[in-house]
């Protein structure tokens, strides 16, 4: 199995719901550091897994919609705990959508599955890896 | 799957046997950073794989055990090659009885699998992962 | 010169104002990995710039006085823009105060300098050095 | 199952063929940082995964064929488009060869699967695993 | 004194003359991560050392000029060792022109110093450093 | 000013006296993570510091000198605390007697200074640096 992976960065501001969470109920905040890693068991025509220009601009695009954002403010977040496992199965979400419509080029029906990697910290990272067929 | 993951470090002192450990023969030592990954298919009530608070305080009270010690005077591991590998696997086991005893929270019962690294130079690691259920 | 560096991490929501900010001017967060520095020409009796854990002990008191903060909320920014250069000079100033308060122990008259690293990012850092004669 | 992963590097000159390229069609080069792991679900007699000596050696010896090269001209790659995830199966199967010949020692029977993979910078690797047996 | 650092990469070719560079005599390549550190005494009116997305933009804008080329091929390199110390004093030179020439705004006046760093690899960089003023 | 700087380990037992030290006082280990910086301002004939190969070569013969060595039983160390920080001084004062002999070839004489980091782990880390006239 052969695996690319490509790393961005998002910033945003949050807060969390419940006594387990502590301080974390207070609004603050975090960098994550993405890795998005994609899947194939043979490689495309190009000798690639995916075309890395393309999984990077994917990558950045699906970032920008949360970037400097208050995710409490978001909608499509109301009543949800945006923990860094819950953006990692969001972020997951999207990009698939974008692979789906043709974002990451023609030779994607290979594909064999995804993971999404949010470091928040020197200490503490979460991921979401699931299937693409 | 979901996976959540903490850090941490150790320091202990120790020496091998056998001729294929060459100088590591000798007494000498290791600085062990140590990241515990958790795995399950689906959150918890709460939305993450585990209380991240208490996974860290799970991993240091276990690393406690251990820490500034000299593992060849310690009686668990009398006649035994204290490796990477088999410290992985040795912290995986004192994890995995506390998570029992419900030292992570009671929503444990999701948990999939665990997986135990430790990096023991910019040029070296080792692992044991296995199953929780 | 000696230098003993210690690491920790807080996390914050914050916005900034000015044009030049562009989509940063919106409510957002960042993970500030800091690292803290300090030197000295001559070791002290103990053999060691500082003590390790009473300088660790020092740096994560400073951060936990904005951990899990809203800057934009807490009065003695008010009217700030709580950049990243701006923090590390902020963060020196307290650890400085703390250690003249004699909270790394009796023995950092030998203390020369510090120096406040803040990463926002994979790709992002700003520092604050100064004399602490 | 256990895992054990050494890293070392290499340094190459290449260019790659195909409109999807981009710049990279013309001459340049690349420092791969390469992580070999090895896994095994019981350790061997002296209780690892393999002897981390003879892995590193083995994986140096690999890269010493490539290191300081100019892929295109190398014969058997004659025709290919030597892109990362396209290096990490060749060196995947060169070690493959190589423990197979016993250059890792004589208890790699109980070998499951390796995985290679090649960090090309700080944003961006790929990797090939596979099964040993 | 304060610093900020924005990171970017390029990726050369090229080859060096003199038996003291051993294999690294034969056309190879190299990733080369690069810190772009500037230094002032004192904050800008916007509260920065530079405004850090024109500093990313410059450091961009100059490994352009020599991302994805083949160095024994360009001119201004021609009978030169495009050694890693070499190239961290060519792009220093380079981004200091642009910064005479308002590439990072209007504020720049106040810089002091500057420093650009090349990883070559996990185990080597060289960096050069210098006056502003 | 340019530095190049060439990264190693080693991995050694010790212990500490002093009360300061807490639980360090019992025997236990580290792996020493090294950075050997060294500084001139002008580069040499072949356009380098200095020959990163025979400075590598020149820090792993150090290194050596303690890698999988209990330092309690070192008579150069007899009475002494071995802190990171004194290691720092002790590997800088090893490095600079071999340069002085030639170890680093016969360009020499126009390195300004020299530093040597020690990180025993993701937390922490000390230095040494000083002049080479």
């Amino acid at each position: 199995m052969y695996t690319v992976c490509v790393r961005d960065h998002f910033m945003i501001a949050h807060s969390f719901r419940g006594e387990t969470f502590g301080p974390a109920q207070r609004p603050h905040g975090a960098t994550y550091v993405v890795d998005l890693e994609l899947r194939r068991p043979d490689l495309d025509p190009d000798g690639v897994v995916v075309d890395i220009g393309k999984a990077s601009e994917c990558l950045r695009e699906v970032l920008a919609e949360l970037n400097y954002r208050n995710l409490d403010q978001l909608p499509e977040f109301a009543g949800r705990n945006t923990t860094t496992e819950f953006l990692a199965r969001e972020l997951f979400d999207r990009v698939a959508v974008r692979i789906e419509e043709g974002q990451m080029g023609p030779n994607t029906a290979g594909l064999d599955s995804m993971r999404v990697t949010l470091r928040e910290s020197h200490i503490a990272w979460a991921s979401y890896e699931g299937s693409l067929a």
